[in-house]
């Protein structure tokens, strides 16, 4: 097996960097080749823009981004990365949840590598949630957050961490034809004492470790649950579901 | 009235810059103050890290922003944008849609300029979601995308375009303090021709044209619809709400 790990943070001593480690050696422990992409220690380059693409005419950004991808032009640093996305066989995202969602360096890994013709088209039948070019792989986000449990859950007043992560989970990373497991998300860490730390590390090396054989959140295939317009086909959910949870079979 | 309109687009001659022009003939047109920050243009700074803060002994990410905050040891440019947005009335993101969310660029701005003791703090009591050091001022979130409509809707493959917006609305720009209006989305811009572009431009001018008298979004208040453990209070929705719903009066 082989596991990708993106990970952001921006000081090395973190609690974070303390379980990234922990990760890779659980991964090891297993039998897993493990790479690790460290995007603070790698100065990722966070911004996307026309130098990604090497020497171009084409002015429209997204046609650009085409035109580098068909003549293998896109710069070093993403086709490493894309590279290293069709090696594995799970990636795992590792990031301290900053406004909601990952921090602007991941973010910038995102926009960057998975670009026009890697991570999406712009064709009608480009093949998308459940299929594309990552599938067979398995995906986990790693979430650290100051944020108490319940200020996360459903009721909680920033909204539920499983909808806030939906855009990451389905839109980014289901959305490539990866099948996305239930996210670790370690709540309220910097009020955690050694224990609390021990706990969390514990909890992650067990989420790890079932790996594969963990049961992917069911997020519906495009392929199968929608029509032509895109939309999810009559009665597919249980009646009275709203929102995000419609997305998902249950 | 003052709009600060802060930007973000790789291509100066994209349909984002000619809205972003037409958002500032428009509100200079009713007479407002219009103040631009144009990121890409800017070379905006994406990635926080400790360069932010100055001089620090703190090695704890978080401490170390908190202790800037107090020495107002914050970068300079952080420290332009915080003063933009407090001298302004009203303030627009606009920005391509991309992976469900804004650029990093943006995002690097959003983590910068929101830091600790601007944006949030860790005490207990810190003020948040409905009041905070940008209570009194409006947020309009200018958004394109290449997905169609359908895609976008509630049933859409993509899921709906409200739900992928709420972290950002609700829990970067709610929480601040700020009142939320309705979005402008404009959706398969790039299917769109001279006569869409025109009817997309005109939307744009009649919800600047009307910014002052919009309905915000109703998203509840943290002081007044919570509990300690900031958690809904009991009987607050209506019967079967589920998911983002739960937080916005109806």
């Amino acid at each position: 097996m082989r596991t990708h790990i993106v990970y952001a943070h921006p000081h090395n001593g973190s609690l974070n960097a303390a379980l990234r480690d922990e990760a890779v050696q659980t991964l090891e422990a297993l039998g897993h080749t493990v790479t690790v992409s460290d995007l603070y220690a790698m100065n990722w380059k966070a911004v996307a823009d026309y130098d990604d693409f090497g020497p171009t005419e084409n002015e429209h950004f997204i046609a650009a981004a085409a035109e580098a991808w068909e003549k293998d032009a896109l710069a070093s640093d993403i086709k490493a990365e894309q590279e290293k996305l069709l090696a594995a066989d799970n990636v795992i995202l590792q990031f301290p949840l900053w406004w909601f969602t990952m921090p602007a360096i991941m973010k910038g890994w995102v926009d960057r590598v998975f670009a026009n013709g890697f991570g999406y088209g712009t064709s009608r039948d480009w093949k998308r949630y459940g299929d594309g070019k990552l599938a067979g792989r398995r995906a986990m986000l790693v979430v650290t957050t100051g944020a108490g449990e319940s200020h996360l859950s459903e009721r909680g007043v920033n909204g539920g961490i499983d909808d806030l992560l939906f855009p990451i989970q389905h839109g980014v990373l289901f959305y490539t034809g990866m099948r996305i497991l239930p996210p670790t998300v370690l709540t309220g860490v910097h009020m955690l004492d050694d224990s609390g730390h021990a706990d969390n590390a514990k909890y992650l090396r067990e989420r790890l470790e079932t790996l594969a054989e963990t049961e992917p959140i069911a997020y519906r295939k495009q392929a199968e649950d929608y029509d032509e317009h895109k939309q999810l086909l009559p009665g597919r959910e249980p009646k009275g579901t709203t929102g995000f949870a419609l997305h998902i079979a249950r």
